[in-house]
């Protein structure tokens, strides 16, 4: 697996993490363990004890603390072994890693590069349910394939067309034409106008309009896009640029999405979506995350299959096409902050 | 695993390629997406975009061409692209290999090898549902085992005392006895008398006679037999060679049978059975299906059983019996065509 | 996996090989078939057939003999080939191999060296079903773990503390205080005083008392645990040491339990338990039956999902504590009697 480290990778919606329950999950090949301690405070360890690896996330909140309920060596927040049963010394290689962990945007954010390191500035601008302006559903699938494969999707809505002609009922527009691709310091940005066409499924009223959408798609995979429709001619009169989404006649929505490797061919897809409180309410955002359901499943089973053929072709070779400028950008950066996280480690060493 | 190429590989019964729904098996490791066009042509390709991977067997016909549904790459029946949407030019390697397929016999066909040689001659003579004179049904199994296995299964019948005790109810006969096995230019033929006995289970009046079986056992892996009982002395009267079968006091049916290798262990198992129309009728072809669904049963707990216990033992070994002559004639007439396939490969380069 | 052959391994609880009935199990990676001949004799063979490697298991029984159900093989107790149906010749290599296995204590031994070097007085005092003074119940419970995490797991009993805090109800002395363990010949023994404690879960009346446990672990993986609950003030006034067991106010019970390496990372775990005639009844047994199968689901649990941490682990560490003590005294008697194996090999070569 090829993934920046120095990243904050979402690990589990704010609401998947009760009091005191300790979370387990896999990123980037690494055992994690996710608990909120007595305090409330939110703490992220290395899921391997110390001992025997047994893993901590079937162990017991104490406190502050988590104890491993295998033979109960009992941890410190920071990871260190505070407690060994019946054992007066405790060693000082007794500690298992911990991680830098944030909540915010209803996400539980984990940093896997060096703790001291983790910059909270980084954290993607998604958009939670504490934000005022937007009506979100939410919800995750489990992939049987590498994560880099739905980053690839993401970064190139010319699939709608195809994979979502049953759900969304994107038009041929979507194929054929190209959005503007521009790169960021830590991502890529997709931004369009279809113009003169009628929405897509469910809210198709034949009415034609100009459709505004734009997403950023973000370091380590993180998809925030908007958008919305305008009058006939608003495209042109903006010279196809951004419009003020102020003016928009209606269907702003937003969708935060974020994609987790969690072992070399597994990983977590999180999704919210739902209106604008000036464009719709709570049964629209139900509408809208029925039509994500659907529609993410159809991403699935594409990408699972695609997998699955990559997985029995000796030597993989892909031939990248014009859509896939967003693609290629994105995977660029990657394997630049990557190498240049390599080179940091070696210049260290 | 080492198969020949330069064969006919059965894919599917006629009967399972709807109109316009492409069909996915794999065949010795490779994809392949077989569909009938709008004119009814049958093309079959490599299922595997040549985009990104994607499976075309996920994608939606159009008139003559498929088109991958991943990101709308459109594919001639030759495999070359005839359309990337949103993209002028299309470059010369935009094309995914194109195989040979033919549908005979209620089988739809795959030469493996390049297509440029695929001889229709080749083509064993199975006993399709437009045959005639028989009366038949079909099935298929899939093996979680190498298909050489299940060649090596059909390449002796002395298993029928065994594995088949409690369907077919073969005496012990079938395992004493040797057939008359002769080497053919593209397989083995076994055949033999089975003198003074009565039938097998489900027709064994308790009337004694002459039983005539007759198969042969083709590249790449295609069992053809049929046979019948005659008045006792009728073996000896023919000198035990070959009776005409017109003389049969019943009982002559046709199985056509085919062994198809998919990844290195899992394998296809296609297979038909059923009377001559002047020896039997639907019910009749009923009644011998139900007894094949019952025996093919009993061969696959075997096989895969002997698959496992093969998996399980880190230096394997046969020793092989005076009733596996049938057996090391295919496998050695296997190596001789492969190797030959892989002389003329290095001859050519 | 790194066990010792020379050893008798638990192949199944008595009950559970039926009359000519094949038995399989897979021990330290050989596929093993057992069975009773028509004569009641007890006959292991390894579960591959000379000819293709067919389970001998999916065999039948055939007076002292094991016929092979795939093309008829018949094989002698002692693994050689009797009968190869339709051939005259019988090849000196046609054998299998054959193991020592003896039928004691109400389970199935198999001795995984030589059988010629089979020491019937190296199987360990286990209590079977046909023991005088206990009334026991049985179980076994198949595991998705290396048999050593097992052995680990019962060689450390300060695992019941949190492992078996819902089941047993196991107070913190368990975890905080250390038993005494003694090397012996062939394993290590735990002896251990609990004093002016009340029972554990379902035997706590409240009444406080001194408690003794004692168990060898003995090679290959054989627990034998028996104790009981004195008035306060035995364990001083026995110095610490080991009491009279008819001294005990009550609670004596028996359990047996073994370990049986499959494959890699397969294991049988067997266990019976059971409460001394004077001490209880089958009421009692069933309510420590239905407790332990509670625990020891508990510590399949556990285990299972330590194994899975170690196979995600590219470089797996342990870190003892003193209460492995155990543990590092079993697992270098195994490395030590592995070694005196190989050498004697390597010498005998």
């Amino acid at each position: 697996m090829s993934y920046v480290r120095n990243a904050w990778y979402v690990a589990a919606w704010s609401h998947d993490i009760g009091a005191q329950k300790p979370f387990a999950i896999t990123i980037l090949g690494e055992p994690v363990v996710i608990y909120r301690s007595e305090s409330d405070r939110l703490i992220a360890l290395e899921d391997r004890c110390v001992h025997r690896m047994a893993p901590l996330s079937l162990g017991r909140c104490e406190g502050e603390r988590l104890r491993c309920m295998y033979h109960g060596l009992l941890f410190d927040p920071d990871g260190k072994v505070a407690e060994i049963p019946g054992q007066d010394i405790i060693p000082n290689q007794a500690r298992v890693k911990s991680y830098a962990v944030i909540e915010k945007h209803s996400w539980i954010w984990v940093w896997m590069g060096d703790a001291a390191s983790a910059d909270e500035s980084l954290i993607p601008p998604a958009v939670g349910f504490d934000h005022p302006d937007f009506i979100l559903g939410s919800g995750h699938l489990d992939y049987a394939a590498e994560a880099r494969l739905i980053n690839d999707n993401l970064l190139d809505f010319s699939h709608l067309t195809y994979v979502h002609a049953n759900s969304f009922g994107a038009t041929d527009t979507w194929a054929r034409n190209r959005p503007v691709v521009t790169p960021l310091a830590r991502g890529v940005r997709f931004e369009r106008w279809i113009t003169g066409e009628a929405g897509m499924r469910g809210r198709d009223d034949g009415v034609l309009h100009d459709r505004w959408t734009s997403y950023d798609f973000l370091i380590p995979g993180v998809l925030l896009m908007t958008g919305g429709y305008f009058e006939p001619g608003t495209a042109e009169a903006c010279n196809h640029q951004a419009p003020d989404l102020d003016d928009a006649l209606g269907g702003i929505t937003f969708t935060s999405q974020a994609v987790t490797p969690m072992q070399a061919k597994t990983a977590r897809y999180f999704f919210s979506w739902g209106p604008h409180r000036r464009h719709g309410d709570e049964a629209l955002r139900d509408a809208l995350m029925k039509l994500a359901d659907m529609a993410f499943g159809e991403d699935k089973v594409m990408i699972e299959a695609q997998q699955r053929v990559i997985d029995a072709t000796p030597d993989p070779r892909i031939m990248p096409t014009s859509a896939d400028k967003g693609v290629t950008l994105f995977n660029r950066l990657v394997e630049k902050l990557v190498r240049a996280e390599q080179d940091a480690l070696r210049n260290a060493a």
